[in-house]
């Protein structure tokens, strides 16, 4: 299988309109007024410098979005930022409900501040992903330079906020960039609270089959035995097998109403691939309670689907049949959907491209399976056979240990003020600090959350380690916000 | 007066060899072994990436030089390294000799590390400083992160350095480096001496006229009384008013020893420009020793220099007389010149060019003049006529707030580890950090001192304070170790 493409579920719950993409961005357009089926939010567009750090073509900005909302603000109360990740900022806007919740309780601000190269803020317009002469300025070092001079810019133009002290939100890469961004900015936010945030995913850090291990517990924990797993391990090779024949291949493509047709082993291979992302995300999105997350699922969505995969004896079509069954529950829960596209990424929001380009130049993040631990065919990581594809790719040169170098690794304990929020259902989870010797860098452990459960707005089916993490996030906020007024003024 | 002028004097304390500027950079040439008039060491090269931030031509990459120097050191002793500044990294080297005192001591490791662009670490060898296009990449965000790529490269290289704690020494910008380099890369290093860094001289942020008064105090210390500085004060007029005429144009270049004759008013012009500078640098190496960091000094120069400003009221050429005995001190304190050239910076060793583009592009420090409280004519910070300046040499748009975007400004509590000295007759310590509601941010001033005297080798004329400093330094360093190697080791 393409390690690429499973790095790229970094992305399946985070990303953007893939649509976007092609959209040029306005040119430092008015303002606007927007509500949201969710939340109502004014958008805006800030001329950000293309390259921070140097000075090249000094001159050259783009429009970098942002979208605020003040309903509940009083001077001087907190500013919520949120640090945006790889998709529309509009979409995190809309699936980070727990800002929403907490800030007329804080009267706080809130800001949404996009990634560039995501959603609308596109430095190239459409000649954005053109070629790695455009892309290149796509870095996280960037995104985080944009937040500072976004931040400087807001401080000066909105009134009560040069006194407000700022926090940063984030999930998935979006809580990487918020740890990060209180790590290497401290003086533009005053904590940071980053849920779900693999910062520990670098190469040679941890042990790359740790993704995959988690993602099959939660098919043994949804289905209540091996059973659910056993069978998914047995799925790669039945399908393999059988769509060996060309008449295998007409026979799986009926079975799982594909909208093409199996031409050759290749299209074999990535029906396999499809489904590998379907696990992979549902285990990222195994909500308590229906969500649209990815796609529309039922509340405890690996339940459903290990509901379907409980005879462990069988073998064949008779498997393929139970996973059809099981896959539907991903693919077809509403029951609106004709056919399969397996050539889709397996969630619509996926902004690939981007992150792609991101995990080939500086976010290279091992992953691996054993076949054993996991319920995967065995696929060692081989930094070199990625690299090359990247360079082949985009023309770029992978660098290996940079974000290592850049953000520390694991020597993080001088930074503070930060909570690193991460769920027992989440496949990033092994990634991510779960423990620290700094009272100021706070592990959180919601031992039946998914992928930042705690950021979504609250639901009456949360379980109780959800909210009980959301008011260790509240707590901690107020207590940075104390800090924030309590602190000499000593210049 | 070009206010660029006046503030390449924060380089001429720290600047290079300028001939090196010529000289292509070795293509990662082979180690050598050089033993300098003062100290031993190794030099190595390492192919750093010329652009971290971005993938625009990520394989890019130059020959950045580092001196070792490892007598003393023992596996798992500290590494002491110095963040080079604005120059040749032997001249630092050779200058740093605090750092080479105290390596027995602790066992260290000493490891002085080139500045992109400045002595022979030229990314494009003579073409490096053709225009923005290849100089666009002098930035000091760069410069950090080549430091942090080097030190990942030093773990993995020399045996037992990957249990090393690495401590960062600077002084001037070198110390604004270092203080920075704990502040972004805590990872990387333990702690910080950061000497005499100027880290709060950029716009809005102080007074501009904090560093031309306290140049004047020097000279009221100096020579005792406020008539030293009365006179140099009256001097500029006097010049301006005698060369006005080209018979006074003549009379000034034979007093003055003049190798080129003043042609015009901008000649006049000039010589004020070389002695504004003359003042300055007096004031950054006023040390109690003679020393020839700058130029072949007495000890307390400006206190020889006052010596000969007595006649509070001499005027017109009988003040311009006193004023070529004073000026003799710095420019002829060994008889050996034959004439002044006052074109070439006041001082030999200024690495003029490269330290312009950096205060052109992020690195602008707005320095004025009141003509009342200093010795200067009035003179008004002009951040725009500043810019276009910049704007009309290198191309380049003026950066005016990035630094503190980028640095954090006041806003510094957040860091930890580090020690800011400053010296009580150094013009630059108004712009440091001087007071601090942070244990681990530890100001250390030295009342006596000049520009950081207390990196300089020990002398037994020196004045107790910078004793006291450097024994603050070695708990400061002796604390860091132990935090270092008491951490919990809990990955």
């Amino acid at each position: 299988m393409k390690n690429s493409l499973l790095i790229l579920t970094l992305i399946c719950m985070v990303a953007g309109v893939r649509a976007a993409f092609g959209r040029r961005a306005p040119q430092f357009p008015k303002q606007s007024h927007h509500i949201d089926s969710l939340y109502s939010y004014k958008t805006y567009w800030y001329p950000q410098t293309l390259d921070h750090f140097n000075f090249i073509s000094s001159d050259r900005q783009f429009a970098q979005r942002y979208l605020i909302n003040d309903d509940h603000y009083t001077a001087g109360g907190p500013v919520f930022f949120y640090t945006g990740n790889e998709g529309d900022i509009a979409w995190f806007c809309n699936n980070t409900g727990f800002m929403w919740d907490i800030a007329e309780e804080f009267n706080a601000m809130l800001i949404f501040a996009e990634h560039r190269y995501y959603g609308e803020s596109l430095p190239f317009g459409k000649d954005s992903y053109k070629d790695a002469l455009h892309l290149g300025y796509l870095t996280s070092e960037q995104a985080l330079a944009d937040y500072a001079t976004l931040i400087d810019h807001i401080k000066k133009t909105i009134p009560g906020t040069m006194k407000s002290p700022f926090v940063a939100f984030g999930g998935s890469y979006g809580g990487m960039l918020a740890a990060w961004f209180r790590m290497k900015y401290p003086g533009s936010v005053q904590g940071a609270i980053a849920a779900s945030a693999p910062i520990l995913a670098f190469p040679d850090m941890n042990d790359c089959e740790l993704f995959y291990r988690i993602t099959t517990n939660d098919f043994k924990k949804g289905g209540g035995s091996d059973v659910c797993p056993n069978m998914i391990r047995k799925t790669w090779n039945t399908i393999l097998d059988i769509g060996n024949t060309e008449v295998g291949r007409i026979q799986l493509g009926k079975m799982f109403k594909l909208c093409k047709p199996l031409v050759g082993f290749n299209d074999v291979y990535m029906l396999n691939n499809y489904l590998s992302e379907v696990w992979v995300n549902l285990a990222m999105v195994d909500y308590p309670y229906p969500a649209s997350f990815l796609e529309n699922l039922p509340a405890h969505p690996i339940k459903e689907v290990c509901k379907h995969l409980t005879n462990e004896a069988a073998t064949g079509v008779t498997l393929i049949a139970s996973l059809v069954d099981a896959v539907n529950v991903y693919f077809n829960y509403t029951g609106e959907s004709k056919c399969l596209n397996i050539y889709r990424q397996a969630t619509g929001n996926l902004g690939d491209q981007g992150w792609d380009f991101q995990a080939c130049t500086e976010m290279a993040m091992p992953l691996c399976q054993d076949g054993v631990q996991d319920m995967w065919l065995p696929y060692k990581y081989d930094f070199e056979a990625f690299a090359t594809g990247c360079k082949q790719q985009w023309g770029v040169t992978t660098r290996k240990y940079w974000a290592q170098s850049e953000y520390g690794g694991f020597n993080i304990s001088a930074a503070s003020n930060i909570v690193f929020s991460n769920g027992g259902l989440d496949p990033w989870y092994g990634y991510g600090v779960l423990k620290s010797d700094n009272p100021s860098i706070v592990p959180v452990f919601i031992e039946d959350g998914a992928h930042h459960l705690d950021l979504r707005t609250s639901n009456p089916l949360d379980p109780q380690t959800v909210i009980n993490a959301r008011n260790t996030h509240k707590d901690n906020i107020r207590k940075w916000i104390d800090q924030y007024h309590k602190a000499n003024q000593i210049w």
